[in-house]
């Protein structure tokens, strides 16, 4: 927590990358590492959603940590034996550990895991993402989307950071702030995003250009939130997403598309915030609301038009241990 | 709070009566008492809406403590030199002490004060909203309803029976609760309620019979405070009211209705839950949310008939003293 009772988000992540090149010693490799995400974590739900819609699958496997940690780290208790079964370990923390002993930073998802030396690579989750997107382009399955090209790669960095700012870390901004002060600005900032996405969408089905891309996948994991944790838990509640009409059909059609809804366990979001967070919650009790059933309901946003994958097509159904469990 | 997490309410009040004959020693009186009320309590709210829909403001004063209170007392800190004006004291608490300097229970809302002795008469709030009905009947104002009709009178008390324990208490066991098990019953009960109610309230303008009712006046304190408060803060969070229809219906028509919206204030209402319960929010920052504007939109409950006053007519405008804020 900085004065004045913001919260400063720690942007320091462990910046080496995979690469088609190996130029930073981790060369892109089927089988040899490990994303390691969790289901309540937006951020990790990123990399979990462009590993579906490239189908990586088959060659970057996925260790899913539990909802609840405690302050040090992530860990594998929904696992047989509280281990995930490819690391060995209990603790995410483990493989920080093994890349560093001293390693002195918070112990994050998404995190990529050299499998043969168990030592985390990176959990710089901002640049994992683009890096599946190119680095391991030789490994997409067939009619993989171009998430992130070229020609809207500036537009999507200019929407995508206001999103960040205002949205993604925005709702943390007004749920970890400690003075009135930093709230009511946080929130504002936070409506003022939302009624300038709700009208960019209300004509626009996907955020940039006509087909899904990375600004897409960015803006999701916040909004599927919103109205399960943002909006009570945080306290961002001028509106429901259900009562923004535009981004409750946007959020609700990428929900609806393979590689978006699939990646999303409403229980494990709402006991992970719900449970962790006991400065702001200090029982621990999970609301059992909202009803989730919404979710898929009819969205009419074809009538806008747009491809949702570009020249390409949808993904197939997840891998059978990746499922998670039906809405209701 | 007894064994399992569960929350109950101290059901004791000072139960001693004001009535016309005087046999309690405190007999009906034109500019005697005063009725002590804070705009965050609904219980306090009921005999708000009482005073308010049998004119009695002329013969029985109102004193407003503010939002805020300590463990020991709500205060009058919204009063010039923080005082009620006419009791001269700073914290309700005196009004109890004078009563029985050893007052062992809670200092609560609303009270009657007999002005002369500066003591509370009474804190018994079911029957204090029945006794203005009919011990102070003789100063009803012309035109004032019956709101506890003769014939009506076994299905308002069963109706707010059920009413009282699944949601006017009910939203209080599930904000309080401090295991999951506790809570979880505590929602479905309330759910279970609020999902009969909808029902009743689809074809019935108003609770019990045609009219405006002591049913009616139990019920709307707990559903106006439903998305401000108890819907985040409380964790009641299956829907908002706004998600309800004939619920949201039905409240917003009492809600334009004179004497029930003019005696809401919502930032009193945010500010004392969100405040005073730091067990449930540490911080103490108080939402900005929710939108409020859609309480003035129309509400087409004519349609199902009924006489909001029956017989009678509708109450003019609150003393200028009593004003609440707009809306927005």
């Amino acid at each position: 927590m900085a004065g004045g009772g913001e919260f400063k988000r720690d942007q320091n992540y462990i910046t080496t990358r995979i690469t088609a090149d190996g130029r930073d010693g981790f060369p892109v490799e089927p089988g040899r590492y490990r994303l390691i995400i969790a289901r309540a974590c937006p951020w990790a739900n990123r990399a979990a959603i462009v590993r579906r819609l490239l189908g990586l699958e088959g060659v970057l496997s996925m260790g899913i940590a539990g909802p609840l940690h405690d302050e040090r780290s992530w860990s594998f208790d929904l696992d047989p034996g509280g281990k995930d079964p490819v690391l060995g370990i209990e603790r995410l923390q483990e493989a920080f550990f093994k890349r560093d002993p001293d390693y002195p930073r918070g112990i994050t998802v998404p995190a990529l895991v050299d499998i043969p030396t168990g030592q985390v690579v990176t959990n710089d989750f901002a640049r994992i993402t683009l890096d599946l997107g190119s680095e391991w382009a030789a490994h997409h399955r067939d009619g993989a989307p171009d998430l992130y090209p070229e020609k809207l790669r500036d537009e999507i960095e200019d929407v995508a950071g206001k999103v960040f700012t205002d949205l993604n870390n925005g709702v943390y901004k007004c749920g970890f702030a400690t003075s009135q002060e930093a709230y009511d600005k946080a929130y504002r900032q936070l409506w003022d995003r939302l009624d300038w996405l709700e009208e960019r969408l209300t004509t626009r089905r996907y955020l940039v250009g006509d087909s899904i891309t990375e600004a897409d996948v960015r803006l999701f994991p916040t909004l599927v939130r919103f109205d399960a944790v943002y909006h009570g838990h945080f306290k961002c509640n001028r509106h429901k997403l259900t009562e923004m009409p535009a981004l409750w059909a946007y959020t609700r059609d990428l929900f609806q598309t393979p590689g978006f809804g699939d990646t999303i366990d409403f229980e494990q979001i709402k006991t992970h915030y719900y449970g962790v967070h006991r400065t702001v919650n200090p029982t621990g009790i999970v609301p059992q609301g909202p009803d989730p059933s919404g979710w898929l309901t009819p969205h009419g946003r074809d009538e806008l038009g747009g491809r949702p994958f570009g020249d390409g097509t949808a993904p197939g159904p997840p891998p059978a241990g990746e499922r998670v469990p039906p809405l209701v």
